[in-house]
C-alpha cells in the first residue's frame, strides 16, 4: 500500500520499488488511498503496477485504474471476451472512465494546495484531541501519513459505540477499515502496530476532504470529548 | 444463455431448468441479452443464477444483477473485502445500481408493447432481405428468438468489410459478438450451427431498439442490397 487505509501512514515505495528492480520483482503499489493527495509518477516511485479507485478522489463509484508498465507480464483475474487487450473482460464503463479522468486530473492539479489547507485542520485536530482527551494515541506514522488521516485509538471506548454516538450528532467517522465493517475483532493492522486489544478495539479513523471547513474541527473538538467521557462513565 | 447474443435465438431455459432440478443440479443462465425482451420470472424458468447487465436494456453501462436463489451455494469470483455478504469486495456503485433498477423497471414494464413494435419491424426487415439480397440465411432460429434480432449469413461478403460499408453510410451493425470483436475467424455460434466457412464469414447480426422507427428500416433496406453488391463486384 502506498498509504495505510486504516492509519494514513505513507510507505516509502520509491525505496522498496529500487530494491526489487535491482532484483528484477514485478512491483505493485495499491495506491487507492494516495490518489488524491500523493505524486503519482510512476517512474519516481519504481512501481510497475498500481491501482486507483476513482471514488477516493471525488470520482465515481465503479471505476479504478490500473497501471500497467510496458512489458509486465499480466494473469487476467477475470476471464471471458478479449475486451481491453484480453486484461479484463466486459463493456467498457466510457461515462465512468471519463468520469475518473477528470476527477484524477483536477485533484492531482489541486493537490499541494489542498494538501496543506487540509494538513494544517488535521494538524489542529490531533492537537485538539490530545488537549481534550486522556489515554488516547495517535495509530499510524505522525508525520509520514497522508495530510487527510487522522487516526486514533482511545481507552476505554468502543469504536463502533463510538461511531454510532458520533453519526447521532451528525459526524461521520470510521473505526477501521470499510473492507472489515460489522467485524468485533480489533484491525489487525493496530494490532500489527503492537497495539493491545483494550487500545485497538477503541480505534477512531477521521478523514479531510474537500468539504471540511475550520466550523467542522471546532464542532468534533467540541462533540468528540464530550461523547468519549459519556461512553467511558456508561 | 437464456438468448444468443450473437443470433438471438431464445433457449428453453424452463424446460432445462425443470430438468436440473429434478437432478438437483444448480443451474444458471445468462440472460443478458434477454433483460429488457424476456420474461425474468426465476420461478417459472426454473433457474438458481440468472445474469444481467444494464447496458443490455438501457440502463448504465458498468452495473449487472446477478440473482441467487436462497441457499445457492457461491464461490466468490473476486476476494478481499467482505462486501455484499463476501459475494464481491469493493465499494458497491450505488449511482449505478439504481439506475440499473430503474432502467429495468421500465424495460420490463414497457416490453410487451414494445416487444410486438420492434418485432413488426424486424420481420419487415428480414422480409426486406430476403426479397432484395441473394444467397442470404436467417441465422438462429426463424421464430424462438429475440423480437429485436435479425442476424444474417450473407454468402461471398466478409462481415467486418460489410459493417464498416454500413459503418460510412450511418449504419451500425455487428459481426458476431462484440467479445470478439477483431478476429478474422467466423464465429463459434454460426460453425456450430453447421454454417460452412463461406457464409459464417459473412454474419451480419442487426439490432432494433427502442429508436428503431420504420424510416430507419427503410433505409437499411434501400443500402444494404447496395453495398453487398458493391462488395461482391469488387
Amino acid at each position: 500500500m502506498y498509504a495505510n487505509n486504516e492509519v494514513g501512514t505513507v510507505q516509502a515505495i520509491a525505496e522498496i520499488g529500487k530494491i526489487a528492480r535491482a532484483r528484477g520483482i514485478a512491483f505493485h503499489t495499491d495506491a487507492v488511498q494516495a490518489g488524491g493527495q500523493l505524486n503519482l509518477d510512476v517512474e519516481r516511485l519504481n512501481v510497475d503496477l498500481l491501482a486507483l479507485s476513482a471514488h477516493k478522489f471525488y470520482g465515481p463509484k465503479g471505476v479504478g485504474v490500473l497501471y500497467v508498465r510496458s512489458g509486465t507480464e499480466l494473469i487476467s483475474a477475470l476471464t471471458g471476451g478479449g475486451h481491453e487487450r484480453g486484461r479484463r473482460p466486459g463493456t467498457v464503463n466510457v461515462a465512468e472512465i471519463v468520469g475518473l479522468a477528470t476527477a484524477l486530473r483536477l485533484a492531482q492539479e489541486r493537490r499541494e494546495t489542498e494538501n496543506a489547507r487540509v494538513a494544517a485542520l488535521r494538524d489542529q485536530l490531533v492537537a485538539g484531541v490530545f488537549e481534550r482527551i486522556s489515554e488516547v494515541q495517535l495509530t499510524g506514522h505522525p508525520t509520514r501519513r497522508l495530510p487527510n488521516s487522522a487516526s486514533f485509538a482511545i481507552h476505554g471506548v468502543e469504536g463502533e459505540t463510538l461511531l454510532m454516538a458520533l453519526d447521532l450528532e451528525g459526524i461521520c467517522v470510521s473505526t477501521g477499515s470499510a473492507c472489515t465493517t460489522g467485524e468485533a475483532e480489533p484491525s489487525f493492522v493496530l494490532t500489527a502496530l503492537g497495539l493491545p486489544r483494550d487500545w485497538a478495539l477503541g480505534s477512531l479513523r477521521m478523514t479531510l476532504g474537500h468539504l471540511t471547513k475550520p466550523e467542522d474541527i471546532a464542532t468534533v473538538l467540541d462533540v468528540l470529548p464530550r461523547v468519549v467521557e459519556q461512553l467511558r462513565d456508561a
